[in-house]
């Protein structure tokens, strides 16, 4: 099973990759696949920053054939000013999911913090630190948004809502 | 000329045509060619509805053949819960659009009222009237979100931002 995580957003979309393998003496193989960055640039209108993510993510998708999508869902912002084309972005990463028979799931921040960390106001650094445990990473990205993409990823599998494979 | 005008919404979309046609006598033929609705049902996933206004705009644009779509921006809600899954749906529609390689003009709803009555802060029936009397119909579509559409189509050409033919 392969569960592709995303952090959404319009200029800078995270992405993670995790693989989950069957059961090995009862603990399941959890292996780190891909991660990083769906760029677009301000000096494009959002038609085509969004058809640039819509682009990426499709390669993506036909790249590692993910069983499954997990999102940051960002509920609270501080303005509405960030929050709507976060919220168009995310609506255009839900959509190529769908082409693409991918179910979608999403998990709030403190969602993600509470299953990586055990505690929903987790530090950015503990919930960092452990991604990169978990996945027995040397080194992660040095994209912030990146690793939180594999937090996503493995925050689906953590919760054990999707099965393994 | 034709111009798709969009109302965005999750549940409901509002859409209009009109077709701009050469000058005659010095006065434009503005012709009404259609409007409805695209609706998505709340039992569905964010994704599923997503995927249907993706694949119904498609249909439309498919038939129509527009050369331009304005779509009614609404930068102020009430409250966010309203906000996110419209801007969702304003992704999808960007992204629709700019598949097809459609420009798009956004407008507030103040610059609409402004254009077809000229007063920001019109009321709707004022909206709807001028908009019926400008396209010389005998009666409006009984959803306002499709009239509402047809007036977003109709302040994209009546701005002049567009070249007719």
């Amino acid at each position: 099973m392969v569960i592709l995580g995303i952090d959404p957003g319009l200029a800078t979309i995270g992405y993670g990759l995790i693989k989950v393998g069957r059961k090995i003496n009862g603990e399941s193989a959890l292996k780190y696949l891909d991660c990083g960055l769906i760029e677009t640039s301000p000096s494009f209108g959002h038609p085509e920053r969004l058809q640039k993510i819509n682009n990426d993510l499709s390669k993506l998708i036909k790249r590692y054939r993910p069983d499954f999508l997990a999102m940051e869902n960002v509920f609270f912002f501080k303005n509405l000013k960030t929050a709507l084309p976060v919220s168009r972005a995310e609506g255009v990463i839900m959509l190529t999911a769908a082409k693409n028979k991918l179910p979608v799931f999403t998990f709030t921040p403190l969602e993600v913090k509470m299953t990586i960390t055990g505690f929903g106001r987790a530090e950015k650094e503990v919930l960092q630190k452990n991604i990169k445990k978990i996945l027995k990473l040397k080194k992660l990205h040095k994209a912030p948004d990146a690793s939180d993409a594999l937090g996503v990823a493995l925050t689906l599998f953590l919760r054990g809502l999707v099965k393994e494979g």
